[in-house]
């Protein structure tokens, strides 16, 4: 593997176009963080100019946090010419177990093999079909206790499972690494998770993608560190972030990842 | 009455799950103060899940800021299972004295008895079916002209009434407070209204609505003093702010408080 | 032609009632920018209420950044009924290179004249039907490049067409002037040009459109150079610039405008 500044000076070259079909509360900061980051951010959902815009797109996420059923169609379409081009895309299963809707949707959704599927501890063992304490779109069940899961997911379907929490852990089904970075506080700003596919996403761009998903999970949590040592509280955090994500050079990432690969 | 800062404590202690139904534009603020109070946040509008979201939810908040027919069966159906489970659930009438749609919606809204209602003067005098200079979604009446209206509207639903404003005033038809608290930069950052509702909505859980309707407001309006003072216009404002949710204790908000009851 | 501050203090004085008909992503941000530069934002997309509320509102923003049918509908009605009412509307043509969707409804919006257009160099010579290389909704094209475009399409319609970028253009077919202020964090920000066409409407309430169009640009970049000032990334970009919307007198304006008219 590459150092992981590698992947984000890769990424940042790149400047990736990436297509977000995502959830009406985290469109704004998903822009937010994918702009500092590097990437080049657009948000289109409709089905009568997805499958289009998807085409001219580098990298696509989905997240049913706030789902309708045009919504789920126009998903399925992105996702279906993602695949037939050979290019990443990221799965957001928020709030899975919360109802039936969101399982059925899902489903759908894994059945296109995603390229990555990231989400918190309960939503991945909801994924994996396990018994979960899922309540909403929190996460209730430790990243321990999910890790399990992503594995089996992982290798059925060929995707790379992100499980984040206090502790990240990336799979691949087969390798497997914790990521021990990031504060507190990205759990008191609304959307950084659903902001994070992007980022993921992004650095798929032309990379490998389970690298490539270590490499963005590590960079956000460093970034995280970055602004939690400067922050008063959540609103404060989340103007820090922003700034870190831009500030922090490759170099700075490398030198201050604890990520054992 | 306890104190006020019992209300935020217990609030705290059983962050509750707060499902909200709310506007576009509003989304992202609510949620980010909704966790830094302490609360946990969803948003979930389709006439697909929403009833079993509704189920699972410890509150809910209805806004008509951005309506469509398919979100106004959304929120009957939420609030009805509000209703069906007794647990509270928080209406917000805004702008509706500008069209005919807000009017019918909001009918519709009454006809559920909501909890707790929250407007500016202009919102809850329209509600009332009193005369009122109603401007979009601003509110150009003043807060007194509205209290009797506010009164009458409580009467006549069992609902607790907030009107906010330079001042808020609660009522629950009988009993009646003023809440001197807050910041003219409040009015200058967008959807602080909005979000309110869902502060509301949480204390509201496993507490009588009426106190917990004060405390509510008066713990947001004394966040905003906080962030008044060390805030240097509207953008540094939303950022003191949401800081100042996340820090004040319990014990911060009953010292201050200057809520009469 | 006034001052450029003279156009902004008759602006806040007015503090007219916008209506936004613009993408997801857009709308809490334009909703700040327009709070803190003193006008009154809101946001009404619904076919059922469109015609009612642009009936008794000062000014309408069109974007297309996020479409569906019903909202195109929406976007139709709402301006026409400016038209009808001669209030001035914006139209923002996100993206239109993207997908033949975005044309389609650009095409639609167009034979209805809007008041104002503004778009960077490659949406404004896709409107124009010239080559260009548009990627999403970022644009590749210089503003220099899409000058003629902006004059021809301005001449054809009887609209103000503004081209913004690293140095904005407006033109009304005939007269054409350079505005060279901002800061490259502007395009680091997410929907800064969405939020500027709310302020380009604000100015044009009571005011004529070239000079409103033209003052509200100006204003703009210069509350971005006071921010750029004082951040430190784009995180904070946003609070400063925000702040410096509100603080920026009328009279600030003006000493500091290098527009030569």
């Amino acid at each position: 593997m590459e150092t992981i500044g590698h992947y984000l000076d890769q990424m940042r070259s790149a400047s990736p176009l990436v297509h977000n079909i995502t959830n009406f509360v985290a469109m704004n900061s998903m822009a937010n963080v994918l702009l500092s980051a590097g990437a080049s951010p657009a948000m289109v959902h409709s089905v009568e100019e997805v499958e289009d815009f998807a085409a001219i797109s580098n990298a696509l996420t989905v997240n049913i946090g706030t789902l309708e059923p045009a919504w789920v169609d126009a998903m399925c379409i992105a996702a279906k010419q993602m695949n037939s081009q050979s290019k990443p895309w990221v799965f957001d299963p928020v709030g899975v177990g919360a109802t039936q809707y969101r399982q059925q949707t899902s489903k759908q959704l894994l059945a296109l093999k995603p390229t990555v599927i990231r989400g918190n501890a309960s939503e991945i063992m909801a994924l994996a079909g396990l018994e979960s304490s899922a309540q909403g779109v929190d996460g209730r069940d430790s990243v321990e206790s999910a890790v399990e899961a992503a594995r089996n997911l992982a290798r059925q379907l060929g995707s790379v499972v992100a499980v984040t929490g206090p502790t990240d852990v990336v799979t691949d089904g087969e390798r497997i690494v914790e990521i021990p970075h990031g504060s507190h506080y990205m759990s008191r700003v609304t959307t950084l998770g659903c902001s994070l596919n992007g980022v993921i996403a992004a650095f798929c761009v032309g990379q490998p993608s389970y690298e490539a998903t270590v490499a963005a999970i590590a960079y956000y949590g460093i970034a995280g560190e970055t602004a939690h040592n400067k922050c008063q509280g959540p609103g404060s955090f989340w103007v820090e972030f922003v700034d870190a994500l831009a500030s922090l050079s490759g170099d700075d990432v490398t030198s201050r990842s604890q990520v054992k690969l």
